[in-house]
């Protein structure tokens, strides 16, 4: 299922794209079932992909798009059919706490970021995104439990609509194989693969 | 757990990094359960990673590279801790259906492919990978039993080392705010934030 439910008990923290709903210490469980330790960035993540649901039209089949490789791609990936392996999740590395969800055939959607302002009256919060404490001296539960508390109240909504060039589904065309290594890649990375053309992340041995 | 259990029942398809092991039909209701549907490169991949890490050395602590962002990605989410959001998985356009697990601090690791003499063998297997048919004409039930038949038959596995330039960890660095939108960014992208450089996903409207 790739379009929101419209359920939501207040007083839970996130709501999946099925509409079953995760209290705030549940949401921290599936965290570091999946992404190995509780970061404070994908409680947040969560939240944000909770607020965006919620604003998206009645049956919309969407993609999604996360505007940093930092937490934002997994609270996607937890709460939406989108992943980094179906092609409907984007991954960009534009350095912004923020993500959107967007009708996946007109590009219409809804865009969620941290908004600046709003953080600075939360003064946990504040000190860990700004990074104004060195990591050891920031109190995780304290910015945890203020995290719960500020909820929404650090996030913006806005409409977006995605650029038509890159809702082309990335095809991988004709594969061929590599004259060099001998393994198969899209025709259309040019004579070799591109591993072969000197991006491997190998050394050779 | 990020170091690799040793134990694998034989006839399971694959054991995530605890030593759960999912036989076929389980593995594939997981993958529709994450990935949407039972994409047969998905299948592949799960029995690669089941590969590398029955290859890995007990107690490494390990990082992840997927060559392609299809299916594999969600190959190494679904049976290890190493995801897009949280750095551990590192997910490249090269083409390769290939992945590698890696120690975390030597950048020694095992690769797995798809080796193309190998795949020659399986008639459907063959003319999925290589789309010798129309997506139409494939015979969807024919091709996951033949995976599953094949099992490891149609991979290969290879010692790598990975160049230590990729293992530097990707940090935010200090954050800023852009003058532009108004956003927090790494100041390390420059006077103002890549999507106000250009690099913007969405239609200014």
């Amino acid at each position: 299922m790739r379009t929101a439910a419209k359920i939501h008990p207040p007083g839970d923290w996130v709501r999946d794209v099925k509409g079953t709903t995760y209290g705030f210490d549940a949401f921290l469980e599936r965290i570091t079932a999946f992404h190995g330790y509780p970061a404070p960035g994908l409680v947040i993540g969560g939240k944000m992909v909770d607020l965006a649901l919620s604003a998206m039209p009645s049956g919309c089949l969407f993609d999604a798009i996360a505007e940093t490789g930092h937490c934002l791609p997994d609270a996607i990936q937890m709460l939406t059919p989108c992943t980094a392996g179906n092609g409907w999740l984007k991954v960009m590395d534009l350095g912004r706490f923020a993500l959107a969800l967007h009708d996946k055939h007109s590009g219409n959607g809804i865009r969620v970021f941290i908004h600046t302002h709003k953080v600075a009256a939360w003064k946990q919060i504040d000190s860990w995104f700004f990074k104004r404490k060195p990591k050891a001296e920031q109190d995780s539960d304290a910015l945890l439990r203020e995290i719960q508390q500020a909820g929404e109240k650090i996030l913006q909504m806005e409409t977006i609509r995605v650029q038509p060039r890159l809702m082309v589904k990335d095809s991988v065309g004709t594969r061929g194989i590599c004259p060099q290594c001998g393994e198969s890649y899209p025709l259309k990375h040019g004579s070799a693969c591109r591993a072969c053309q000197g991006l491997s992340p190998y050394t050779t041995v």
